[in-house]
């Protein structure tokens, strides 16, 4: 193991239970570019404290995750768009002192909902009511899209998560949406693993077929979806863009695509 | 490079200005030991902010250097008899959210002591006044040593010294102690490199020659010393054993002499 020195940069994740996922992305990456930075996951029960020992140790970036999203709002000295419009931050830059918070989940489906020139005019359903749906809900909201409907069996954060955003709530999905999002767990791996997470009617009314589950990256939905030529986009391809995002704001350097697959798939193997 | 983990547990170092050393000696050892520890120094300008995150993340030991070792001791839980007798700590460790404070200056001292079999009976010269004259005053007070002279020509802080522990203050040292310290720059590489902390007849009326200055081992005073058929304690071995006393305090692993002069000559070699 070469020897860490002291002028190494130190970024970290707050989570309540961290995976150990960013820090081998986030250590990979350091790694291919040369990086004088290491990443670390941490645990805490004083977030409050864990902010002021990122701005006391000067540490450079805090990734920011479950249950600390809301909390550190106050704790910041300016919140971003991102993470304001879902009252949620995922990531923290100290920037000379000053914290800066976002949220790199809302960057990335932004980015997604652009980078696939999905047309803002067409009927949008959304799947799921949690913290994800909001960003998801969120990102489409300020892409100028009109026509949602939040699809949720949860008849109180539903209707909140629509009537947020001027949307509207229905309990399960019908057929009619050119573009249908997944923000349940269903199709992840675990216990709905082969649950397809909308039926076949509606996928086959769709023309964009977007599963923000990320593992495994090809759920039932996206390989029915595939299979049925329609435009995919995937939770891996989320998780890549957030993570790139991260690691640009704060290392200053920009990754290409192919890096971060490779972190990617090195952050997943061990 | 070796991908860290998050896992790994976290010591660090506060000091207003930090050096290279700790972390490359501490790195060494994880390394060559094969313990799932990473070490960085930091500096801040938040000491209340820096020890509230060292609680707050879990960080498992904390160096502590100036000009922070006084103003860490009313944050912490335990001050432990090696800190609290020179009101200086220099080692904190967190016990599981209790963070313990100890000074393995005092500790190393006091060990070098019993180690060359130190007569408490015989009459000591300390030369110097500062926070490591301290340390060493402390120390042979704990080991039961009556006859002490402090010589310092700093007439404020000499004879404080000196009081505070009980002890007699000089301005020039004489000849007729049989054990010597030097706790002053004088023979440390820089300006005063070339001078002898002692003058020849004090020398020669002396059994026991210790140089607390480091840097080099081998100051003129311990060559003298040495020519002189005295018995020899060097300040590389003060700082060894001090530093191999926070690494054990911090994984609970002891080290040997061997593993600690490697990761010591490592860490000064770069």
């Amino acid at each position: 193991m070469p020897i860490l020195n002291k002028d190494m940069t130190l970024c970290i994740s707050l989570a309540g239970r961290p995976s150990n996922i960013g820090t081998r992305f986030h250590n990979h990456l350091y790694d291919e570019l040369g990086l004088n930075f290491i990443y670390k996951a941490f645990s805490t029960d004083d977030i409050v404290g864990a902010i002021a020992g990122v701005r006391a140790l000067g540490i450079r970036g805090c990734s920011v995750s479950m249950p600390f999203k809301e909390a550190v709002i106050p704790l910041v000295d300016v919140v971003e768009s991102s993470a304001e419009a879902i009252g949620a931050v995922n990531t923290i830059v100290n920037d000379d002192g000053r914290l800066i918070a976002s949220n790199t989940d809302v960057e990335a489906v932004a980015s997604l909902i652009a980078s696939n020139g999905l047309d803002s005019s067409l009927p949008v359903l959304v799947q799921g009511s949690g913290g994800m749906a909001k960003a998801v809900v969120a990102a489409f909201r300020s892409a100028g899209f009109t026509d949602l409907t939040v699809v949720a069996r949860n008849t109180v954060a539903g209707p909140a998560l629509a009537e947020q955003y001027g949307y509207r709530h229905v309990a399960v999905a019908e057929p009619g949406a050119a573009i249908i999002v997944n923000v349940t767990p269903l199709g992840m791996r675990g216990a709905d693993a082969d649950v397809q997470a909308f039926d076949d009617a509606v996928l086959e009314a769709a023309a964009v077929v977007f599963d923000v589950v990320a593992f495994p990256a090809e759920t039932p939905l996206i390989i029915a979806a595939r299979a049925a030529g329609k435009r995919v986009i995937t939770g891996a391809e989320v998780i890549a863009l957030q993570a790139a995002a991260q690691f640009e704001k704060y290392t200053g350097v920009a990754v290409t695509a192919e890096q971060v697959a490779r972190a990617s798939e090195f952050s997943r193997a061990e």
